[in-house]
């Protein structure tokens, strides 16, 4: 095999003119690269893996950046990267950080979006692809979906506008048969029998959709991939390639365990084992794991508690072997988010007690529904907001610091934040019990902090603020996380002989106006959340004082979008270390 | 035919002994009442008469309430309701107004949700099998979506999820060929191959998605309907009931032209016309006329605009006429808010300039693509917001009031509040020039009201507040449609000798912190707007303003969902009235 210096690959015009022995040898080169950097510095291993050939394939033959390229989710597009002008960002090890994760139009031209949350490439795509026929264009408009990525209604939506175009548009359905986890749906049958009929089955979900179909079994062989694009190029109707692929080709603990290595942070190549001790589910519990655990034991309890998810089991601390202990009350409805919390307000409907697990960054996708089935039905259903925190998930597409904004402003929703693990336990087993409220409870997916001296209550519905030391002049309102922000401040202050009165306000989205009101002549209020400012729990607060003497003063995320921020430096900006608190007063 | 004495029918088991003749009676006096109620009374005219036999057969099979029934979006359940308890609402005048119109179980067992939304109820219905499975019932579920609904991505991921149930599921789809206009999107040919080949064609959606399947073309036809559900009830599978029924039957009208009678204020039984002027197209000019007018004029100067509609082109003043006037610059994605944003954000790609026009209560489906198709991505597309106030639709599944909260807080994205129609033109105008923010424009769709005097600006962008009237000690703040509030209010506080500053924010997500530092020693800031309090734009102003003197008063809302309020009387209860306000001070 010809060897393929892949410094030289500036641009998908370099490998236009290679025949496909060097395509097969650039394939090989990318993977092992692809292979050294995900095991040194961790990523998304196994979508990556998987479109190695298909992506050099994409570029090879469609005439990028003319011709466009939207992929969905955009978390497969490492070997897109290496072949657009990124090259080292793959090879060298100083650069690994020059790029982000996903598709950035600030990276480079050939990046449309930035896009990290999943099924909303296809609708994209069909914008573009009417735009161009509104302005005369001709060029090929090409999205790459992946077949976890289909069960989200947008993809859906996107693929039934896409049908009506009377034009060129070629949707690649990049079937490696996992979501992250699993796939779960009745569509799912219908790709396997695709796959098993090499195409050929008469019923067909795209075909039914309006599309004309092509299959291919072979989705990571070179020729057959470049054959079947070539067919397509230019083809003047919308048409779905369905393409199979191996997700984590070539890395044999991958492709053995695709769920585990679908992103994974830095790991031994050979054993999969993970290099950092902290990193690993062994670790000190976090807040994953706590719930799973404890989920399992009030679902053993209890019969009528059933835990719920949209395709991702993994963020609720659910591996394979607890979601077979949970049986057929572990519910995946796949990414549907809008599904999953309907499904919820079914089951409680039917006098189950369901508690749905969503990734703050996700949630917002059902936001109707939980407006409308749930808080205006009132159907008395627990969600968990994971990593809802300004300290998880730092890319700008999964920022986890919106959801109070977004959910604690909904009539009939009682927004819980508790402030350690004892608290969130409480909160938890009072909300299954309960059957009169929909409740949402946030926890920052972090390592789970323990305070023995919590005062949990039985009942939580009352919406009390519970005042942890009574001070005077000043008072310091900390939610969730923030509470321990708020209580280091106050310890600060004590040592400089400033009393400090320190509430935890438990919920966020009822104010306690009777605690309120006994601030109402202080000097000054300061509240701090771990969420943007605008629309959050401090604006309540500012608002319910703002006739009165007490100054406030809301802490919290300024509305922007920062990618892949400094912690403790958004921390600082935002004045929410203990030492700014106090000195603030 | 025998008669049929309506009054005498309390409960479906009134209906379940009567043979074919008294069921053929029973439904033509249904129908004859509902065509009186909906003459005299308003309502969803062409839904409701189109389900008058298949409602009938569904409680004459199935043991309604223990078997349960599901209606999609639910303004198709006048029939249900007559049947189950409720039939004084629809044959005495004087009880008209004693039932809502959508499904409420404040009102009837028999109704399990309040629903308005569309496309929800697979996914709820999905939800209830799964829960009688895990508790062992033996009831059947089955829930009844129309065609137009199931554009929604959501329907999609019910359907999906519905699948994998090992047990009962009955899906009857309603098929009348319409949504609320005609239906768009790729599903719909396979709808119409599926009729034209009573049900026999291959290529089937339902059965792709995992679907047992059958096909009743004469779904107004009592024996066939009765037939069919008896040889469905108690399957113990997933099944797809595909129905084709008569939108508007019985009423020449509603037959000929079932857009403009899918809903309608009260008209005459023989020709259409409405009775009260100022519900028809031709009285004086709403926003909706307005707009539409507005945007063929601009349609017209300049080819890079397209105007998009998720299933509501009515709403937007753009009647069949003006659709064609518009020709394929005028997109209607069906209902599927998700995919019209995305479609917005594919064209501003290629180059286009797309003005999306949504209802304020349906927007809230397309949160995740607000946030991250659009204002990460800074895709200058224009949304304009219809029936944005407290004083438009009072349904509590439609109120208009949540919207400020919901958009105003996502980063990037300029949110505007036009207080007259001339303002409105000004910075639709701009928004549809300007090609480097994402702007969503605000309008009540109530009448359009003038004022020849308003400033308005070039450029919007910077976020600046008018302050009209320039006073002391005292300032007013009037968001949109408040701003001719609080111009009221300072009108009286003049008569009385206080000289109030008026102000027109213009723009409810940035602050203009100049103008509020200028506020900051005055004794009295009052905020009003038509929308919740909670998230919205006046908290931002009291915690800008928390660490000053000045006293912040917000006016707005409060977080509920009244029900079929009267408008007076909640603009009362907030204290939004002139005279409040002017007292309040």
């Amino acid at each position: 095999m010809k060897e393929i210096d892949l410094s030289e690959i500036k641009s998908p015009a370099d490998i236009r003119n290679m025949n496909l022995e060097q395509l097969t040898a650039l394939a090989a080169e990318m993977r092992s690269a692809l292979l050294k950097k995900l095991s040194a510095h961790g990523g998304h291993v196994g979508p990556n893996l998987g479109m190695v050939e298909a992506v050099i394939a994409l570029h090879y033959v469609f005439d990028t950046p003319q011709d466009k390229l939207v992929f969905d989710v955009s978390h497969q597009t490492y070997p897109h990267k290496m072949l657009t002008g990124r090259m080292a960002a793959f090879t060298n090890p100083e650069h690994y950080d020059d790029v982000t994760g996903y598709t950035n139009p600030r990276e480079s031209e050939y990046d449309l979006y930035s896009l990290g949350h999943t099924s909303s490439a296809v609708a994209l795509a069909a914008g573009i692809a009417k735009g161009r026929d509104l302005k005369g264009g001709r060029e090929n408009v090409v999205t790459v979906i992946g077949d976890g990525s289909l069960s989200g209604g947008v993809a859906f939506e996107g693929l039934d506008y896409g049908a009506t175009l009377d034009s060129n548009f070629i949707v690649i359905v990049n079937d490696n048969q996992m979501s992250i986890a699993e796939n779960h749906g009745g569509i799912y049958e219908n790709l396997a029998l695709l796959r098993n009929t090499n195409g050929e089955a008469e019923t067909n979900l795209f075909r039914s959709m309006g599309y004309d179909y092509r299959y291919l079994n072979y989705g990571n062989d070179l020729r057959s991939l470049i054959e079947m694009f070539r067919s397509v190029k230019n083809i003047n109707h919308p048409i779905v390639v369905h393409i199979n692929t191996m997700k984590g080709l070539g890395l044999p603990v991958a492709e053995a365990d695709k769920e585990t290595f679908h992103f994974s942070a830095p790991f031994d190549l050979k054993t999969g084992a993970l290099f950092n001790e902290s990193d690993s589910a062994d670790s000190p519990e976090d807040y994953s794991e706590h719930f799973a655990k404890h989920m399992l034991c009030r679902m053993k309890e209890n019969p009528d508690v059933v835990t719920i998810t949209a395709g991702t089991p993994g963020v609720m601390g659910f591996d394979k072997t607890r979601r077979e202990e949970a049986g057929r009350r572990f519910v995946d409805v796949g990414i549907a988010e809008q599904g999953g919390v309907d499904v919820a307000a079914g089951l409680t409907k039917a006098g189950l007690r369901p508690v749905v697990g969503f990734v703050s960054s996700f949630l917002q996708r059902a936001y109707d529904q939980f407006s409308q089935d749930i808080a205006l039905n009132k159907q008395p259903a627990t969600f968990v907001v994971f990593y809802g925190t300004m300290f998880g998930m730092n890319d700008e597409t999964h920022l986890g610091f919106f959801d109070i904004a977004l959910l604690s402003n909904i009539p009939n929703l009682l927004f819980l934040a508790p402030t350690c693990v004892e608290e969130f336990d409480a909160m938890l087993d009072w909300s299954i019990k309960q059957t009169t409220l929909p409740v949402v409870i946030r926890i920052p997916g972090t390592t789970a902090t323990s305070n023995p001296e919590i005062k949990v209550l039985d009942d939580y519905s009352n919406a009390e603020y519970e005042v942890v030391r009574q001070g005077e002049d000043v008072a310091l309102i900390g939610a969730g996380l923030m509470f321990n922000t708020m209580k280091s401040a106050a310890d600060l202050l004590a040592k400089r002989g400033i009393s400090a009165t320190l509430i935890n306000p438990r919920n966020l989205s009822t104010l306690d106006t009777k605690t309120l009101d006994t601030l109402k002549n202080y000097k000054t209020v300061i509240t701090a959340e771990d969420g943007i400012i605008d629309g959050g729990f401090g604006q309540k607060v500012a608002s319910y004082l703002g006739e009165a003497p007490v100054k406030v003063i809301n802490l919290g995320l300024p509305k922007e979008f920062p990618n892949r921020y400094n912690y403790a430096e958004l921390q600082k900006k935002c004045g929410l270390t203990p030492e700014q608190i106090a000195e603030m007063v």
